[in-house]
């Protein structure tokens, strides 16, 4: 008990947060976020998953740090620095901000990243298997940066395409290619960085267990060009993202990178909303897919009812011995700790492919909720799966 | 007019900065940065180059917009929304911040960029020629992230490289490289960025103005592992990126890449801190490189004291004969605004060639100063001069 006491520092602190009050052991071992800006020593996270921010800001009344829907009081010290601390949070990536004085603003301490609308901060609270998204001594593939107009849109977009490694040595090998989207307020920069898709890619197949594949992360939001600019144009314009995929994205792709352009060698998936979009445009086009993926999220979305296969999108899944034999794939995956309506929405659409007698394949990511490692472990299971 | 009147509505606002008081006409026609987050409508530039930052902060004491070495006051509303003016900014490029109670964070409106070492706030002021730079509708070229290991400095590195248009499809092409560095506390990811090198590229490649070409930009820092972490190492401990450079750097891409691997097609250039390291790989490596490009930085910075050619860089400047018909190119650039010691010094450069009779390109930026818009002037330039 002396060693402990010895080698751990102990502090009580009373928190008074949100009407209630909690006294709350932290433990003396945080160390740097593994994605923060170069040197910086803030935000830490420790043993307990417990984040820790600083930030100087000398005549301010009072700093938060806000983070999975919690705002934490932060402390000032004499030299006007303000240090917080969370609750435990769940492994894998989260998004934080900070508030000063009622101003939500990024931690200069972290990277960014793209999510909930904005670049924002980020922080990696370490999970229990991060090794297979961790950058290691192996091959690793490239992630490129392709900026393309499109007539369908009347606007520049952009994708980025993952390409194996070996892809730019091996000049005779084409390659399948997996179409990956991410979810709402995201954009199409979230599966390689937050994501880590090209680091999850690059150990699956350093151990054999993926065949190497192209994957094309391009961005979910695509609208007709407007005369007159809605002010929620998003929300009240209908997308056209199958229409960019199809008749824009995949033959660009097939044109410029080695694949092999046929169903049988191509899969799409998506987490959230990237997951209902792509599920409706694999069952809109099953001639150009035969893989499909859907991390927490499915097409019957928000609805948790059960599902009618006479109506659901037209009919689509009415005959599941027709599907069995055209789909190579079909894939879910949810974490165990997503809220409502996520669990009973992809549970309503889970019976339906059971009574249409359409196999799938279920995986569950072991507490977390609708957040990046859900996603990371989907696209690793899923991966491994494919081609 | 009473049209002009009519349709611009001017404000007089006292300003009490640094000890001085000035009245300053402000013409209301701001307009979103063109590198704002998407949807952010501030912050804002007009056509007198004045900057509009705005940020809700309702329970702040103080705001600041702090740009080009200024902290600039802002308003408080009743809305507890703060709002601010600058000075008229130079045109192009330019990193800023917020400063809310103290804190310095980045602009929740604008993207962030890595500059003055870390990641923050970027603006852009509309330049008089800015459509060389500009995202057109002409063939794009690709900008990958290729990540390393690196043994020399037994440390993960990353670069990235640009692949010009036609590179996927002309499968028998090879091409000519220009290796291209960043300055001092920027890195591998400013000149596709806030550099815009791939653009600058594509439109030079549209227009037949330059022969199509590899770029890579790697990260200028490179350091030996030690053992002891020293506090600030960057400074402390001897630069190796020449070594990682030309024993890691250019053998990875003449192996990943289709490229003409011989002096005759490779070129160096960089910025600032990276014209200095490059002119010095130059003149160390003449069988590896025969052009060379300095941006507002030459290797006697930050002396501007006479250049003895005996004695500066070993002696390699004594013969200008033999280096005359080596180099294919030797360019130097500078903006016309750059602070000292950045003329006087890049002047003593030019009278030591000028004394040795070595030929070299010289380009002035118009009213630029140690800032993006000189140095995208001078890729520009420089780039249409090469291969």
């Amino acid at each position: 008990m002396k060693r402990f006491l010895n080698s751990v520092i102990i502090i009580f602190i009373m928190y008074f947060q949100s009407g209630w009050s909690q006294e709350t052991l932290i433990i003396e071992d945080f160390k740097p976020s593994s994605i923060n800006q170069p040197d910086r020593q803030f935000p830490q996270v420790n043993s307990q998953r417990r984040v820790r921010a600083s930030i100087a800001a000398p005549n301010a009344n009072k700093v938060q740090l806000d983070i999975g829907g919690v705002k934490y009081d932060m402390r000032k010290d004499a030299n006007g620095v303000w240090t917080g601390e969370t609750n435990p949070q769940d492994e894998g990536f989260h998004y934080y901000q900070l508030n000063i004085d009622g101003a939500s603003v990024p931690d200069p301490g972290s990277l960014y990243f793209y999510g909930a609308g904005r670049i924002g901060s980020g922080i990696e609270i370490q999970a229990n298997d991060q090794e297979f998204y961790a950058l290691k001594k192996v091959p690793h593939g490239l992630v490129s940066e392709n900026i393309y107009f499109s007539k369908l849109t009347n606007s520049f977009r952009r994708c980025f395409i993952y390409t194996p490694p070996g892809y730019n040595e091996n000049t005779k090998t084409s390659y399948p290619v997996l179409y990956l989207q991410h979810g709402s307020f995201e954009d199409e920069t979230g599966w390689s960085s937050q994501g880590r898709a090209n680091l999850i890619l690059d150990n699956l197949i350093a151990s054999k267990q993926a065949t190497p594949m192209i994957i094309v992360m391009d961005n979910g939001y695509a609208y007709k060009p407007q005369n007159n600019e809605s002010e929620d144009k998003k929300e009240s314009q209908q997308s056209i993202f199958e229409d960019v995929l199809l008749t824009e994205v995949i033959p660009m792709i097939d044109a410029k990178f080695r694949t092999i352009p046929n169903r049988e060698h191509r899969a799409i998936a998506g987490l959230s909303m990237g997951a209902n979009q792509t599920m409706r445009i694999m069952m809109n086009n099953l001639d150009t897919f035969s893989y499909y993926g859907g991390f927490s999220g499915t097409a019957n979305y928000p609805s948790t009812e059960p599902i009618d296969a006479a109506t659901f999108l037209e009919g689509k899944y009415k005959d599941g011995n027709v599907l069995n034999k055209k789909i190579k794939l079909f894939w879910l995956g949810l974490g165990t700790k997503e809220p409502n309506p996520f669990p009973k929405s992809v549970g309503a659409f889970r019976t339906l492919l059971e009574q249409q007698g359409i196999k799938y394949n279920y995986y569950e990511s072991p507490e977390t909720a609708h957040e990046w490692l859900t996603w990371r472990r989907c696209l690793y299971q899923f991966a491994s799966e494919l081609f």
